[in-house]
């Protein structure tokens, strides 16, 4: 009956973004959850964290940054840099410390939990879409490697979902924010407990015959 | 706990392709389903059957044709109409007979059971790529439609599934298929019951953000 | 020096959307060009077509058909039927007609003028959008059948291009308009000239190796 | 009649790749072209490039990068480190340089020389897929940001396309390499001069409308 039961999964950046809902969801579909806070940007952090963690059945792998907003004239290396050092890199750390465990018991699934802003493009996200987007591309290529043993990875492109760091309270109240949502089909953000319950699919057996999906989250925004 | 408890769901063309599953799946996850197989090729029969049905809270339009496998050159004007009577003009019928109930009820759901022909093209299958297709132009321009009247609206593109209409078991043997798996990063048919199970996702609230989508489900051929 | 010196090209509904200016802006780059204004709704008028038009070296499929502009819900089977008339059934008639010719020659390359309509979802576009998708799977499938034949079938996704069906002078002064504009990031509708211009990149030497692309001609909207 | 006649191009990595053909083609379609040979991973060496070269209106961001070719579990932190040095610093490095004088002017190309790795996954490509996405993703997100200055940004997602560093005459002889053709429609490599000149529609009067567009030259490898 449960989605997730007996599956040991772990959520990194938990305290950011959706991690919260998703550790609340996941738990309540009978997952047993691995919830990490610390800081992957350290580069020994993810392997370090893989080898603690034992058995991970499914890594989501939810990272988070701030947008810096900037045009891409005002956007400097480091501004471009943070964004690789908080999305790509840990990325790339964390696959490879758990992917040998996974096609060792030829099971597993990796889920990433990507952003709208890499498919398509609005002013000021220059260096977080290019971050985004090599997600993306890094989840094509790898779920292709390890789809013949049996380990799952796939994304989301998720956006426009209910949070303090992207969509804070006083910004829900201007006319900027009330154009945006007439841009949106759904005309409403999703809150974050349903950007977490999405992914459910993901890291379930619904997911098993997926392999290297990039799927949008985003009210009809992007097709 | 059960993810479609109290939903009654229509299934279309049920003893064809996916259709048993889908009832199956559909049943075992709470679901009242109302399973028809009637021929809506019969211009009236999408609208008699909605009036029979009374309320659906999720339609899944599920519509089988049998493939021809000719040449673009040696398809005629019949074929291509066959492919349309069949996955087109139901859809369009069906659609508009069972919205006006879901718009009042400011909910409902409609999925589509599309196919990765659509998206990806391969030799012999023009006329059927063109049917399939026109279904998911069909679903992104509705959707985005009755979005803001809280009806979602989309479809999968599957193929390499499991039945015995495309896949007969003879043909798994030969070694064009084999070939064909070698394309296929999974290396491998989904079962029936995978791409059923895999339906729930836009028939349950795991969907009620997702507008307009088109979500492969095909072992990663198509991304 | 002409992108199309020497190449015999066929231009349906020349008198239509960007027909003339398809006309013109080939002629002005060495095509000889056959204008065609039949109605091509008529079973037999497409392969009548061909067989006057001899030779064929680049056959531009520019179908025309007037946007019902109606909901899902009011829109009967007779305005499906008549976009599947205009749009995918000539699309197919006249593919089957010209391909022999060019799969003989082993040359040839047919240019679907397809529609964004077909790719992002709008209220109102259902049928429009339905049959404008099915010109994209049919070209998908036919293009990789043809591909060995070094025949190269593509086509165009275009939208916010200046003609007086879709975008009549009146229209372009309402409030819709200009707030249909700012969702666009080039900001302005394309000039008919404009979009035929990039139809020689679909009709020269520059699609050699482009086989069964759609490519967006949109001004950003879509990606 | 040139259709480059007048401009100003400026062609980075101009030995490597199809970086040859890119002078060569650009140059007998009028451009004037600047061939810079210089080291990009170098932090200041971007700005100085744009700086010395003057007006520049169009860019073609040719980055070339030597595919690792490792398994992920393989790849460390240095390998993916090495393809965002070679492909996104300095694309975004570039791009901040030259775009105030595009906008000053209200007018100017960007043209990204890009990757089908980024758009369909394949084993061993996962750090290289990434960076050539993030090219996309940056691309996109400029595109939309500088389309109200008249300044196009876009890209192709080329792949199959001769040249020695990733299809070496000895690669093109083994069963691997003719398994890959099978799996291409046009079943065969692009010159890379067939390549050079399809870049010309970015960079022409032709891209006038396009904002954001990333263009697949696969022989039908990707739809």
């Amino acid at each position: 009956m449960s989605r997730l039961a007996g599956r040991r999964v772990l959520v990194t950046d938990a305290d950011e973004l959706i991690g919260p809902e998703v550790v609340a969801v996941f738990r309540e579909n009978g997952a047993e959850v691995l919830a990490d806070r610390r800081d992957l940007t350290v580069p020994d952090a993810a392997a370090a964290l893989i080898a603690e963690a034992g058995r991970v059945d499914v890594l989501v792998a939810h990272l988070a940054a701030s947008i810096p907003g900037r045009l891409a004239t005002e956007s400097d290396d480091a501004e471009l840099d943070l964004m690789l050092d908080r999305l790509v890199r840990p990325l790339h750390r964390l696959t490879r410390a758990v992917l040998p465990q996974m096609q060792a018991r030829r099971s597993g699934k990796i889920v990433v939990v990507g952003a709208g802003a890499a498919l398509r493009g609005v002013p000021r996200r220059a260096v977080y879409s290019a971050a985004r987007a090599a997600q993306h591309g890094y989840v094509r290529a790898v779920a292709a490697e390890v789809a013949p043993d049996n380990v799952q990875v796939n994304a989301t492109a998720q956006t426009f979902v209910e949070n303090p760091t992207y969509f804070p309270a006083e910004y829900q109240g201007t006319a900027e924010f009330k154009d945006r949502m007439r841009q949106v089909p759904a005309g409403r953000l999703a809150s974050a407990r349903e950007a977490a319950t999405f992914l459910l699919t993901l890291a379930g057996p619904e997911s098993d015959f997926l392999s290297g999906q990039v799927f949008p989250f985003t009210g009809g925004w992007i097709h």
